[in-house]
């Protein structure tokens, strides 16, 4: 009898985090200063980050050690469950093994608590009071909020408008794990004013949110800023995900992963699962196929350009090299908000750029469909965004070898996305596909360096 | 180091259902047929239910054999989680160990699927093609919907009208595993047109909402009734609960329990948990004390009668012995939707009425404090009807002795419940408490046997 959940003990969660970063192909570029150009130095970022942060956010060590406290926190849900994905075989009628890391059962419904329990224990260890950070979709405030109570620190999130209007039940969570919100654009900060006064009926960004929470942060002694991905120090905490997942699936003697598959806004849940499996791949050991999945309508990696850019809008963050839209690109308000961002991890980007990772484009009407088959088979209904790695690992099984082995990340549920279930089942939901022209047009705010 | 999640391999899954029926001190009294008020024999629930459901019903034998097909899909989820609630036992600081049963962990959110898919897989067995039910939180509808789709049965629900309104989440969740699903009262019924036309602002009850689902049975060749609590065999097909919770205390070696709490609307998920290790008990091996705790606007056990009544509000229903407050009683529009019902299992009422069961009552504004604790010390933001059983367990913890294990039933989580939580954090949430003399104004409905 195949079991369906392959489940690892609390004493067998990793030790240590792995950092790909000595791995790569092509070294990482550093990044610049946003008014200067200039290569930035840790205490360039020390106004909105702790030092330990700064620190993991560069170094080249291979693996960096979990504090025992984190570890504990971490076990209220970890290790999470490996799955193998019996019902949706039959239901493909797939010659796959399809496998899946359930990462929705964290307290907030997604990977994010991984890299939010981390951060707040930093900065807890370095006197941070409170915390300001953006949200887009939610799952990273209600993460951060989550992990702020734990630990006993104020939490500030900016959530982009059109998630705060669709999602009023993520906003509760946040609000019930004692977490403060506000919608993005607001007037809370400058910057918001400013995109407030432009554009009274503005939906917000990520870019957006981000510019306000930085803003936040530098006005306040007992701040710190917090991001829930794109930087490396957050990839580095989302690779218990595919750690354990390595562990779960030696333990039933299956072979390693033929494709291996993530959504990606920022980059972190894809990293997570993704990263330790890249570790033999880029030494040559093994040859998987690694698929970064984003939405047509935020086509970062497949229509963007891999060039400086910055992360937020107003220009506030320092300079990275990635896959960008231009920082002022705002995207469609589509279901997959936490999918909706201008840029994406230098570390993928790169992994991208050296063709050990490949990226694919859909369409949010197709993710819709191949969720909700997922859901009427495994049960689990999941977030939009996860939507986009469940449809690419269903494309992937239809024409699939004999025991080929397949693995998605299960990023989070959809607990909070039931509205736009409604749109979709009720065929309100429709697809954009940006024209080259307007991509063209909003490339030209990268700067050139 | 404590571990915080005991969890079992799917291979020790219970093979069979525990039945209290034939332990009880005082042997249960049968249900009688509405009109005649004789004892009803199996040929009287032929036209709702399935054989081998009615069958269940009356057995009195001690173990029921889990079908195979049964136990893969309850391998979807099961077996589920026990944990030490550590984080909230530091909050406390209390000298108790503190377990919960995370029943939230199924797809539905809750225990209703251990009962959902059992109850599917035997009409499916009979040739039924579709099954019709009532709702009142949503949360044993969407787990008939999920369990009907699995075995491709058609799904009809009939929601209270108040958590229809309150819970549109809940109503998408039912939708997207493919249930039909409406208000009630509805107008698709000749009651609910009844209802309405006497009370057109009628919020609904669990009785209606019973007597739709009924009405809508008997009318229809194809179609079955299905209850998600209440019933004997519904009560047995839950002792998977406390079966797994038995083991997984024995696997680390921790002592019986001393208190065992569940909330109790119907009875289903604290019988569940508390039947199993009642076993023991009633056999004079252990003396646990057992709590079932209801809302104080619902006082069915602490201050409703044991007497026959119906189990809807119409009178269709056969008449059972169980503590009641008058088939016609309709509760206030409290947020715990799922212990808005005027009856009790009858075996739970057995139970209490020969005192190897303790009834409390509590109100909701105290249920709301206490969930929102568990939920930032422990993460998981309960069900309203959840909160119930902790806000019992805080209190039970708060004068334990040192070692002292108490065990609750999460019976599910609040995610489709948060406007409840909006109410709460904004203060917006009355407590009530019905006069006696009310109460006695109902219970006149309850028909002289």
């Amino acid at each position: 009898m195949i079991d369906r959940k392959i489940l690892l003990a609390e004493k067998d969660l990793p030790q240590r985090w792995y950092n790909i970063a000595p791995d790569l192909k092509t070294p990482l570029s550093p990044p610049l200063h946003p008014a200067t150009h200039k290569p930035l130095g840790p205490e360039d970022l020390a106004p909105i980050f702790p030092m330990a942060l700064i620190a993991q956010e560069m170094t080249m060590d291979p693996w960096v050690e979990i504090p025992n406290e984190v570890m504990e926190i971490l076990k209220i849900w970890r290790p999470t469950p490996l799955v193998r994905a019996l019902s949706l075989e039959k239901a493909l009628n797939t010659k796959a093994h399809i496998y899946y890391k359930n990462e929705s059962v964290s307290p907030a419904g997604s990977h994010k608590p991984n890299t939010a329990v981390a951060q707040v224990y930093y900065n807890k260890q370095e006197g941070v009071k409170r915390i300001a950070t953006e949200t887009g979709a939610g799952q990273w405030g209600s993460a951060l909020s989550f992990a702020c109570k734990l630990f006993d620190l104020e939490c500030q999130v900016y959530m982009v408008r059109v998630s705060f209007d669709q999602k009023p039940y993520r906003k509760l969570l946040i609000q019930s794990w004692g977490g403060k919100i506000d919608p993005s654009p607001s007037t809370i900060t400058k910057y918001g004013r400013a995109v407030l006064a432009k554009t009274p009926q503005s939906t917000g960004s990520l870019g957006i949110a981000i510019s306000e929470a930085i803003e936040d942060t530098v006005g306040r002694e007992d701040t710190k800023y917090s991001l829930g991905s794109v930087l490396n120090h957050v990839m580095l905490h989302q690779t218990v995900i595919g750690l354990e997942a390595i562990e779960q699936l030696k333990s039933i003697g299956e072979k390693n992963p033929d494709v291996i598959i993530g959504c990606v806004g920022g980059g972190s849940n894809f990293a997570g699962l993704a990263f330790p499996f890249l570790k033999d791949k880029l030494k040559g050991k093994t040859n998987p196929k690694v698929i970064a999945v984003e939405p047509m309508a935020c086509p970062t990696l497949t229509k963007g350009l891999f060039e400086y850019d910055f992360g937020d809008t107003a220009g506030m963050t320092p300079l990275v090299l990635m896959y960008t839209l231009g920082h002022d690109f705002i995207p469609p308000g589509i279901h997959a908000g936490g999918l909706r961002y201008h840029g994406m991890a230098p570390i993928v980007s790169n992994l991208v750029k050296d063709k050990v990772v490949e990226a694919r484009a859909y369409h949010q009407t197709d993710c819709f469909k191949s969720a909700l088959l997922f859901a009427q088979t495994e049960g689990i209904l999941p977030a939009p965004e996860t939507s986009h790695a469940i449809h690419a690992a269903i494309e992937e099984a239809k024409h699939a070898k004999e025991g080929q082995v397949i693995i998605f990340n299960l990023s989070g549920h959809g607990h909070f996305d039931l509205s736009s279930y409604d749109a979709y089942l009720s065929n309100k939901l429709e697809d954009y596909e940006y024209p080259m022209e307007k991509i063209k047009e909003a490339l030209k705010a990268v700067p050139k360096i």
